[in-house]
């Protein structure tokens, strides 16, 4: 039951209300490595530049995560600068330099192949349907997209989505993907592009869940201190797809109890700068909010 | 067990994406009182005009709403006109004509001054003071105020504040109050200034309920159709009130039903343009609705 990730390994440089940080470890498929461990091995196809630190390499196998699929390359690694606005849902890119992911061409190891749980992070849709034709089996397959290949490679999108259980986006990319504002109609639209279910990350708002048979709403944990939203959409899926994978249960249940445990890890990001909260947390400490997030939302007793 | 409210009846003229409505029956009092009508019965103090139809009042009697407490003065009906935009979180206010609001001075019929739950709408801080000391006695009352107060008669509002039990705001109107833009720490701040509990408003993202021993959340029902978003909150509200009337159960399981009832009544609301949908609705409808809430949001089967 082991979980493949592929997507990005950076250095994140991040202002916040709360302050900075400089070129701390980020990435979709950092977040989401770190965050799936608590429930599964995880297994990561990237790149990363020569100036990689050992520091970052040995934050992963702190956590157990198989790096062999994590490619280094001659040049530096991916880097991204942004900055959050006192509205924290707003972000500014400053700086994004692609640096060793241009021309990156995903390659799983040979025992990668028959991965049983898929996450596809934000990259190329093209390296995507990659990654899908290099998979011999699997159980379910998770993806990530953003507004830049919405834009700009909608096609190759649309041919990833067909082959895909559950796509992952946000509230915008859900309205620009379709086409409607309403969430409920933009749902529904791309439930038609193929995926089985749509979750949609509303930030601070939570997550809805739309299939054909069902809807499934949370609210997102409350927290008195957010430092950095970076990486909170990733860890969401790390532990969504992490829960899913450690219970096997992928009924209407199931996948609901994921989902809260996706916000439950996500809550935990967002409390510290970068991977900081996450690489000093231990699956108790998730245990203990997923039963708070129970008393946050029970209205039955 | 009998519910008092205080607020606006109005015309209000409103234009949507999904199209307009001229001079239909408005108000914070109208709504609220049409929305707990399905709990319990309402008593309405508030003010219209010599021009207030027969019609609209017969929709409120319709209801059994009694309104002994609605004065008809010389002149107009107290006018709004706003403007939604295709985000239906944002509207402006085109035209606002107080009429015979101005001056006005509720005065409580005698029968009403035992009123169990109160619900004082979205007026001047110090009408709401004047309804507080005509009251002889009460159970619960619940208070809605607006940006306007906030910054034009905070100090009336502080007044009003450690005398009620519960104040229901909206996310922008508690960071306002509060000064703080987290909204969890903004809930905590308002807590400290008297009321017993902080409903806080998200509109399509759903509600928080603060008080000092416990947080709740709830999404709001998702819909393919919001025509009017107008009178959302009021309804809310009132099916919170209605409920908790109904049910005397103001114990933290009751108080989270009520919310979820008042969420439910005010997804009918914003489904038609004022009050069309309430005017239609059943109990029945409102307890079918409750239940695919509750299919919505659980995760524990």
């Amino acid at each position: 039951m082991s979980i493949l990730v592929v997507g990005t390994v950076a250095f994140d440089s991040i202002e916040t209300p709360s302050g900075s940080a400089e070129r701390v470890l980020g990435g979709s498929a950092s977040y989401f490595a770190v965050a799936a461990s608590f429930f599964a091995p995880v297994r990561v196809v990237g790149v990363v530049g020569e100036d990689f630190p050992q520091e970052y390499i040995d934050l992963f196998t702190q956590r157990g995560i198989d790096l062999q699929g994590l490619k280094r390359e001659r040049g530096e690694t991916f880097h991204w600068r942004g900055r959050y606005h006192e509205d924290l849902n707003v972000r500014d890119t400053l700086e994004l330099h692609l640096n060793v992911l241009t021309g990156f061409v995903p390659r799983l190891p040979e025992a990668y192949r028959d991965a049983e749980y898929v996450f596809l992070g934000n990259i190329d849709p093209e390296m995507q349907l990659e990654v899908l034709s290099q998979l011999r089996c699997f159980r379910l397959v998770a993806c990530d997209t953003m507004d830049h290949w919405i834009q700009g490679s909608v096609e190759a999108l649309r041919k990833v989505l067909p082959r895909i259980e559950t796509l992952v986006i946000n509230d915008s990319e859900a309205r620009l993907l379709s086409g409607d504002h309403n969430i409920v109609r933009a749902a529904r639209s791309i439930l038609k592009m193929g995926p089985k279910t749509v979750l949609i990350k509303r930030g601070e708002y939570g997550v809805l869940q739309f299939s054909d048979s069902s809807v499934f709403a949370v609210p997102a944990y409350p927290l008195e201190e957010v430092f950095d939203p970076t990486g909170a959409g990733d860890s969401f899926a790390g532990g969504f797809l992490g829960q899913l994978a450690r219970s096997r249960d992928s009924g209407q249940g199931g996948l609901r109890r994921a989902i809260v445990y996706g916000s439950v890890v996500a809550s935990f990001t967002v409390e510290d700068f970068g991977l900081k909260r996450l690489s000093s947390l231990s699956l108790a400490d998730i245990e203990e909010r997923y039963q708070r997030f129970v008393e946050l939302t029970d209205f039955h007793t």
